[in-house]
């Protein structure tokens, strides 16, 4: 239940290869599951890799390059096939409705859930989205069509109880819940049992960010100041540096270095350009710059 | 130069499995290359079994159910990316315009080549295009909405020239193209060698018909009497007789009735359930009624 991982759906750039599919990823977070992107074969990956459809509730979209939303269609209308019926919100820029809903309207006549559309400002990092486990931020980025990375931030967790103690006191049951959430607890004679007496500490709240497509952009930095994993796209090397320049892409060392500069615990680069036969050469050039940097892959599972 | 196949790239139904893909199929006659239905991940089966972009001109859309038509978007989007300048041609019905033309302005903008739509009636059987290789008719089928299957009908091959005769009579180049066409030779004395002594008669011209989707039609047996090669869909086998009657499709021994009374050459089925782990079953019910039937799969090549 206390799980926090990144699945990586597809990691390859605007022309899929049979390398690397189109952009996907679905984070498991207590187990829901919230998607970022959704290319091509989205769906046929969900069911390769074990994802179930039921715990989706949240896709985000970063930006409306087709590389990163062409899945949507199948999705959504295989989510209906399957019998949902619970909302589904999409968040993402303002222009997604003018790609969604003519879409519905055309191929999902009747379909028994809700598409709830969360418009995304993608020039300013705010919350978009909070729930019980997590609020998600936008990360604004820079390419060449507005587009927002995404901030996955765990809510707190309880407290673990300490049985023996709990005993000791004779703590009745109903007392629990809030316990775990930090009260102290009084006893019939009201004498104050303080609560770190009762309860061990829970895991520190963990932070994945997500940034594609961008260029080098040193604004999100303190946005992103020490996440515990960052994925920041790699779509070129060194050597073709000038077209990465060109179209608003960053290179391995552009990604490690915005790693480095943000003080993240891990780095996972990605959405590597159709060119690249091997791209081992992008993860030495990130590590040369960044050490704890790894390459993602179509099937990888990442724990927060 | 003279072939004429049928690569299958996708044959599930409107939910994909790790076992089948949406529809697509690409037949390859003289080397030109003419899509039927372009369902979700149509792009990356295309590049698995390396089946050139640049020779594809034209697609056949058979009807607007997602899992027909949910590839076109990466495909179009592709095609830009790789360079292409001469025009697409979409057929398709009507309302494929509503589909294609929202996606084309909101992704596609500054594509280099023109995407033309050319409409098919999917409630007659009419010439919907030729060209040098082929002519290609619809086909009316029976199914959830206006759904058109198609003929492909090669073009006859010229003959061919036997080059003892054509030495023997000293017949100029320049009299060859003609020759190969069926023409007569007239030697400079005003001797007269008919065709038949100076060629071989060509292979005969072959034909393929695609009917998917659609429930039992009967209505199509003249339209496809005696097709070289069948592809017809069997999403159920005999047990959901009911389900294939509801929702406008066919049974593995509907199918195979079909190539039956229309007397065809060989039947291949499709489109399959996903509720079946395994299809072998259709190809025994299907066989027990046409014996030269096979089953579709992803990757296969069939010669027409």
């Amino acid at each position: 239940m206390e799980c926090f991982d990144v699945n990586i759906l597809g990691c390859g750039s605007a022309l899929p290869t049979t390398r690397h599919l189109a952009s996907s990823q679905v984070v498991n977070l207590r187990d829901k599951l919230y998607m970022i992107d959704c290319g091509e074969g989205t769906q046929v990956q969900m069911r390769k890799m074990r994802i179930k459809f039921s715990r989706l509730n949240h896709i985000f979209i970063s930006h409306l390059h087709g590389d990163h939303c062409f899945g949507l269609p199948g999705l959504l209308s295989t989510l209906g096939m399957l019998g949902r019926t619970g909302e589904l919100v999409i968040h993402g820029p303002k222009e997604i409705a003018d790609y969604i809903n003519p879409m519905l309207s055309l191929f999902c006549k009747g379909l028994a859930y809700d598409v709830r559309i969360n418009t995304v400002n993608p020039s300013v990092s705010e919350l978009i989205w909070e729930d019980r486990s997590v609020k998600v931020y936008s990360i604004p980025l820079k390419h060449r069509l507005p587009t927002a990375g995404f901030l996955f931030e765990e809510k707190p967790k309880e407290a673990h109880i300490i049985k023996d103690m709990v005993d000791f006191y004779q703590v009745p049951i109903r007392e629990l819940a809030l316990i775990k959430q930090g009260a102290d607890y009084v006893t019939e004679e009201g004498i104050i049992v303080p609560n770190n007496r009762l309860t061990k500490p829970a895991a520190p709240s963990k932070r994945y960010a997500y940034c594609s497509d961008t260029a080098y952009a040193e604004k999100i930095i303190p946005i992103i100041e020490g996440v515990d994993l960052l994925y920041h796209e790699a779509t070129f090397g060194d050597i073709d540096k000038p077209r990465a320049k060109e179209t608003l892409h960053s290179t391995a060392k552009q990604a490690a270095t915005i790693a480095l500069k943000a003080n993240v615990k891990q780095l996972v680069i990605g959405h590597y350009s159709a060119r690249y036969d091997d791209v081992n050469f992008l993860l030495q050039e990130a590590q040369s710059i960044f050490p704890n940097t790894i390459l993602a892959n179509e099937g990888l599972k990442l724990k927060v």
